[in-house]
């Protein structure tokens, strides 16, 4: 149970640089489930796919000395279903890796597995530099990551170009350049996979992108829209499980402040001895709900702990009809013990725990530099305390930390996000938009069709790319559906290509 | 009469690195023609627009300390013809400014100074980077041409990315969001419009790509077709005037080999006695054939000289009926007198000038780097003498030069090339690709219709851009009807915009 989930949440109560430093640490949860160990059945990830390198270009948009120095940049490769080979031009499904260890990623994304080979399709998936194993700098993270130097290189348009890179030069290698591909991504890995398909069409014939909140910059998506999204899943469930919670924090800063107050906290939520603070015991809490919220699927899952299915109706149920007490404190534990400890095999938990089993550290730098999606604001009506959201926060300790001003302008001016509807109403094509409204990064995700070809689908019992999850026999019918529109749609892409490729011939010496 | 255009063509004779490095500095000869004085009347540059600067950042794309560097980015604007300002959403003309003064390409863009009135336009002229005022690393093009470190920083996606910021900051301050943005750029500039259509649709509505070779990479446009084009050209002429200058070659090496041979040479073309050589003399020659052949204009236009209309025509009838004698040199000195001296005022031509009045000189860096046009090639029935083209060329002098390796394949990586016509049919929109075929570029040009609306304009009797230089009384009507039917084709595109402006209110708190 690693405090860095909880690291999230604690802007919600400060707005000290600090507190907002640990905030945009890991402020991108995304893909955060394990694989369905059930569906993987006894296989490791190392018999899902072989790990190789690529090496890759460190600077693709400049030509000074050190642009060309060069990493080795790793991706785990399955051509178990690539039906005929190169010689069939059987398609190629590849994963744009988000900001962790690729093998949690691929091993996440069951569908891309499940779906290779309906299509005979080659399975690719890039990790993406400065996670993982694909550090620059010879391979080590403490110099990847030493400062802004050479953190400098890491940012979502340098990713893109080595996808770009990667998947020609491995065409070419496997004799395969006119295999059509696919890219495929959730969170951050399905905004890169939706630019993918805008920025290199040539490259990708389309792009699934599940979860992608590319409007979430600017002011584009209001910065209350995460927290509403969260409080509207637990009021949804019950009014009063949503008054609990929302009445608890000032509860616990009354108790912290109190003499004695802590170790009463510490009691009650079982906080292992070395450390205990209220503003640490209120992330950990905030924490808990807004995974869950995040990953509130419709069937069991694992976490980093276990979760139910449905986990957000049965925290309310711990609430609303609790086991161990009828104190808010017990009702609040029994909630957190969903999330944090539904296997019931903790003894403690620990609050100043910050592993980072899945790699997410760098992503602290890319909250700092151009992802800035502000999720902080809290109206008069949320679960959380009202607050309004603040860039300054960001700004402050993005300078404080790295000596560096983000630039929030920057991915809007590039990919584009203001007014999308218009803009691509008659540019582009071969994207599908996922989005399950239960998910708080759905506020800032394409929740409506912008053409035939760029479309939405929004799954309203659904939670963050709950798509992508390997299936399993107790999917509701909506998911099916949602994975069956899926496949046809990709189909279809497919079919369009091949009937293009046998028909262009008479372009090929333009 | 400056020699920097006879260095264009040195290549032809040689395959050394250190000709291949003349050869290379200023490769991409663009838009090399001057304002029409005649439309421009009494007007100088500073009478048709205002210049301004904007703070540029040195790099889009990464975070090092270094990135956050800014230059002040030199633009000149005219809103004349802005029909209501900003309130009524007139729309923007912007022109994406290529490899040297932006002055003179605006000066030589009367297009968009014509066209603007019927549209109600504001005009913008952005300057590339590293060329005329805009030069990073102080203003100063001593340290921004220092050497590789501080020239790195000079690329197309940079160059791209710094229209994008300016022309979104811009309209920001006009009250301007919701004008339409076309793009326009002839040879570079035209490369530059297309990609900026393809990589920035939330930023232009449309793009207006004149002459762009955007094919001419990794061997997708054969390295032959170049000078088989301008081998066309003459021949199509005259066969005794192609013949005449294909056997000039060896008559020209025979004669300098000789005892006294230069002298000869420097006589019979009146070259200064400061510098001769067989291979200045070739270079000095190839040099105006390829420029008269880019530049055949159908009415007289200025160039570095005036040229008269249908300028290749004259060369050849100055070598089929020669005035001043009838040896092959005699013959040649008239060609050459076409281009050179047009008017008669010479009394000498200067082989070892090489100034730059246009500020061209990064271009050497661009081919180094990124821009691989390869477009040496000579078959046995070239106008000049045969020969392979040479990447390894290139190579050595790039290596030699700026201890720098091309990336020839990156353009194409980035933007797309191969298969264009299959790849784009169900992509993008709104950009028109004019070509005209006397024009050596046009080979790498897009000349067949990609969609309904990725057009192709091909004008048979078109050379270099013709499209865009202000319009004459003496235009022929094919040259006439392609303006014409740009203007109806952005015309429907404006017309779009604002149709989809109108309806798209209810999309915008998506």
């Amino acid at each position: 149970m690693a405090i860095w989930l909880l690291l999230l949440f604690l802007h919600l109560f400060s707005s000290s640089a600090v507190t907002t430093a640990k905030n945009i640490r890991h402020g991108f949860p995304s893909s955060i489930v394990q694989p369905e160990q059930r569906i993987l059945g006894s296989k490791t990830g190392h018999e899902l796919y072989e790990e190789k390198f690529f090496t890759q270009i460190l600077d693709h948009f400049n030509y000074n000395p050190q642009s060309y120095e060069t990493f080795q940049q790793r991706y785990l490769i399955n051509d178990n279903y690539w039906g005929g080979g190169a010689d069939k031009n059987a398609p190629i499904f590849v994963y744009t890796g988000n900001e962790g260890d690729i093998e949690w990623f691929a091993q996440n994304t069951g569908f891309m597995f499940e779906t290779a080979p309906i299509f005979k399709a080659l399975l690719l998936f890039i990790e993406h530099r400065y996670y993982g194993k694909s550090m620059p700098f010879g391979g080590s993270k403490e110099r990847a990551y030493a400062n802004s130097s050479t953190l400098g290189y890491l940012s979502a348009t340098q990713a893109l170009a080595d996808y770009a890179t990667l998947i020609l030069d491995l065409k070419k290698n496997l004799t395969a350049i006119d295999s059509p591909v696919v890219v495929f991504g959730g969170s951050y890995g399905g905004m890169l996979a939706a630019w993918f398909r805008l920025k290199y069409p040539h490259v990708a014939v389309g792009a699934l992108a599940s979860s992608a909140p590319i409007l979430n910059f600017d002011n584009i998506t209001s910065p209350f829209s995460f927290n509403n999204i969260i409080t509207h899943d637990f009021r949804s469930e019950s009014e009063n499980c949503y008054k609990v919670i929302k009445r608890s924090w000032q509860e616990i800063d009354d108790t912290a402040a109190k003499p004695g107050g802590l170790e009463i906290l510490r009691k009650s939520f079982r906080i292992c001895k070395n450390y205990i603070s209220g503003e640490a015991l209120k992330g950990w809490l905030g924490t808990a709900y807004t995974y869950t919220a995040m990953t509130d699927y419709p069937t069991p899952t694992n976490f980093l702990a276990p979760l139910p299915a449905y986990p957000v109706k049965q925290m309310c149920k711990a609430i609303d009809d609790p086991k161990t007490g009828n104190n808010t404190f017990e009702k609040l534990y029994g909630a957190a013990n969903v999330y944090y400890n539904y296997t019931g095999d903790a003894t403690c938990f620990d609050l100043a725990d910050d592993s980072d089993p899945h790699g997410l550290g760098g992503w602290t730098w890319q909250a700092c530099t151009e992802m800035i999606l502000l999720t902080d604001g809290n109206t008069e009506d949320s679960i959380f305390p009202p607050n309004n959201y603040s860039y300054n926060d960001r700004f402050v300790f993005c300078k404080d930390n790295y000596n560096i001003e983000p630039r929030p302008t920057w991915i809007p001016t590039q990919f584009g996000a203001h007014n999308i509807y218009r803009v691509l109403k008659r540019f582009g094509s071969n994207i599908i938009f996922f989005n399950g409204l239960r998910d708080p990064w759905s506020g800032g995700g394409v929740l409506k069709d912008i053409s035939k070809s760029l479309v939405a689908i929004v799954a309203k019992e659904g939670a963050h790319h709950v798509d992508l999850r390997f299936s399993t026999s107790e999917d509701p019918k909506w998911l099916e559906d949602v994975r069956n529109r899926e496949v046809r749609i990709i189909s279809k892409w497919l079919s369009q290509y091949y009937r293009t490729l046998a028909h262009s011939s008479d372009y090929y010496n333009n």
